[in-house]
């Protein structure tokens, strides 16, 4: 599998994850080694893999998360580091995303995620998807 | 200088390049070799440094852009890329940036900036700056 392929596949890992509210799916994807940090929209930055695990089972585990789709990604490579870009659609809202992931132990982990909102629903957009539950 | 210095360093110098609204320190700084992409607040994800840089002459030259101030600026490392998450104040309002760097020819170059808009003030946060003319 190509370098792309392997980025690739690691983001759609991270939102399946998401979207099927697997806590330990998301924890395993996170880089274990490095710096890592969190950026939810509209949050401050976590930087401490604690606390950015705990965002996360919190959001996972809230029957009123909305569901997440991943849209029109796109991989870039930088060595052993490598950053996804992407729309994510959340209800009616478009939103962008940065997802920065490191080479460990030949495995691509998450190393960083932010992602914030569109002012205007990208010119790519797909149909939302339904609504988990 | 440490890595975590010169990263910080770039990161100034990217603050610095927008606060004067210098076009050329602007894209001096952007990396040259590698893929670069910038998400502006509520806009799309730019992939071309042509598109990249057009955006920034176009914010730069313009009298109405607000000045930009930037606090809490951390450093992370991963080898020869690493990012600084910082907060950004424009006007009375808090952002919080991810600026991604890569060591080009011993340099550290931005390869990747978003910011995107915090729901609350930082705990930290200062006075905000004043706004250039």
């Amino acid at each position: 599998m190509s370098d792309v392929s392997a980025v690739l596949s690691a983001n759609r890992a991270f939102y399946r994850a998401f979207a099927s509210r697997d806590p330990d799916a998301m924890t395993a994807l996170w880089a274990a080694e490095g710096p890592v940090a969190c950026i939810h929209p509209g949050w401050d930055a976590l930087r401490d893999r604690t606390a950015i695990l705990k965002s996360w089972r919190n959001i996972l585990s809230n029957p009123h998360s909305p569901a997440v789709l991943c849209q029109n990604e796109t991989a870039h490579l930088l060595g052993d580091v490598a950053y996804v870009l992407c729309h994510e659609v959340v209800d009616d809202a478009y939103l962008v995303a940065t997802n920065l992931f490191v080479r460990e132990n030949g495995q691509w982990k998450m190393a960083h995620h932010q992602s914030g909102p569109l002012a205007n629903p990208p010119e790519q957009a797909e149909k939302p998807p339904q609504r988990l539950q």
